[in-house]
């Protein structure tokens, strides 16, 4: 056992809902905490809310010219200016520019969505280089029973230089991505849900913050392999769907010759590979344009390092 | 018992999809059938395949400007055409000249949608003057086993002359209204299933073309009371959501008492009225800029007469 992992105290939190306009839950509950701030206050900080995307929460629709949640890349932060920038790329900057290294930048960025797929309460993270956050997970895994909505912990390992999300501006993030919710609507159920995550993720960073050391874990991590695109044809339409045996099985291991597509024309498209792998973001709405029928993960146990606060003594630095 | 109500025969037959460009089911179906229309083809007629808003399928949106179900109105029908027009009026003048009365009108149109409501297989009437499309819903129901999707039969009983709806310009007309699917993305077992009821109703068709009579038979109907709307603060904003007890049910009888919606200050509001009635569209996306947060109807007995096809000799013309 190494020793713990250390981190200096968070004391900048910020929650973003509508980074995608039409993803209801943080979209409501982020305008709510706009005018109602007393819920996000702990006894070492206040979270700020923060709609990401105002302009399209407006018009109830994901983004105005772009995806907002690829727009914050290097790239697209040192790019010069431009009248004709799209509008996510000028918004992108404000929010780098406020929250992000722009400034000080902000300790922790919870990012709220929402989706089609059947992924009950998702971990979405970045990087394992940062392990702040893996520990939130699991303190939020530990407080929510899981019969409510499943958790999982989800990886998208990206190096730094080539993150385009909107999370990844803070020292540490959490993006909580809750489904089944369709686009455009407002489910108590999951909005309740997230509501719920988004407080026991204030009160875990209050109890960092107070000096509550976090013990070494063993956790299962799905970590993203590969991104699938539906069959086309010739013309490049989507030629067939989502099987009904792969609909909603989200995190449900896949074998070899287990049915993934369905042809207007009857016929079955299996799967073909011989690792077992999980599939997630399988018929997410926002994702035919992307080209992603499903993405394919695999399913990793790793021990998480033990995590306390660091002192200015024996601080070491955020490791991402 | 009256004697039966005669009709001529239905020889000019359209299926439209894509009236609003999301919802996929009626979408993909219509693209596959203008690229493969054999399975349109009966004995009698072969059926046309139409996208009603090709932009909007395009944009993968419910509509460019304004809806296109909410156009066909006599108003913009016989207005002056302007280019300043928004594009659903020109394009509701464009199918009313092609498959309504601005020619010869089509025999019969099915308009196919979907919902985010859990609302099964919905058959959408807007009149009980006209009954040819009545004895499709019962013959849809008796082929198609209920315990895959229940079937509805929903009324929107509107004066011909106040009908705003593409399905209206059809001598007799169905519009499936199939859910809960989330707009934007296709669900195989939703497709499949509106396939087959396209498919059975093609057969009805063709049945009553051949003369098959159809007797008289008792039906419940679902019919339009009333829409309520979110509840809203001051500025306008909604305040409140579905409750978790009315989400996705649909046609569950509502009673005095019964909780409707939940503030996010955790309040729930209750339904207040004497009469047991059915709500209907709870939660669908669409009708959030509608004011609409469900439908409410009353449940109808109704005696459906008898029908027949009409000779030269005794056609009484079409009642609608």
């Amino acid at each position: 056992m190494g020793s713990p992992v250390q981190y200096s105290p968070v004391s900048r939190v910020v929650i973003f809902g509508g980074t995608h306009g039409n993803e209801m839950s943080g979209v409501t509950l982020v305008k709510h905490w706009i005018k109602n701030p007393s819920e996000l206050r702990r006894k070492t900080f206040t979270a700020e809310a923060c709609l990401a995307n105002p302009l399209a929460v407006e018009r109830c629709v994901r983004y105005i010219d772009t995806d907002l949640n690829r727009c914050l890349s290097e790239a697209v932060l040192s790019a010069p200016e431009s009248e004709s920038d799209p509008y996510e790329f000028k918004r992108a900057r404000e929010l780098n520019q406020k929250y992000g290294s722009g400034s000080s930048q902000f300790d922790f960025i919870f990012d709220l969505h929402n989706t089609t797929s059947n992924m009950g309460a998702t971990f979405l993270r970045c990087s394992n280089d940062e392990i702040l956050s893996e520990h939130m997970a699991n303190y939020l895994k530990s407080r929510s029973g899981s019969q409510i909505m499943p958790c999982y912990n989800f990886l998208i390992d990206v190096p730094k230089k080539d993150n385009v999300y909107l999370q990844n501006i803070g020292k540490h993030s959490l993006c909580l991505e809750l489904g089944p919710q369709p686009h455009g609507l407002t489910r108590a159920d999951v909005l309740t849900r997230m509501r719920e995550l988004v407080n026991y993720g204030l009160d875990f960073l209050d109890l960092f913050n107070q000096g509550k050391e976090f013990p070494s874990f063993d956790t299962d991590q799905y970590r993203v392999l590969s991104r699938v695109d539906y069959p086309r044809d010739s013309a490049g339409e989507i030629s067939a769907f989502i099987h009904s045996g792969l609909q909603d099985k989200d995190y449900v291991p896949l074998k070899n010759e287990d049915p993934i597509f369905t042809t207007l024309d009857g016929e079955d498209l299996l799967y073909e590979g011989d690792k077992v792998v999980y599939p997630t973001f399988i018929n997410e709405a926002a994702y035919y344009e992307k080209k992603v029928a499903f993405t394919l993960t695999e399913k990793v146990r790793w021990k998480v390092p033990a995590l306390k606060l660091g002192t200015l003594a024996d601080y070491q630095g955020c490791p991402n």
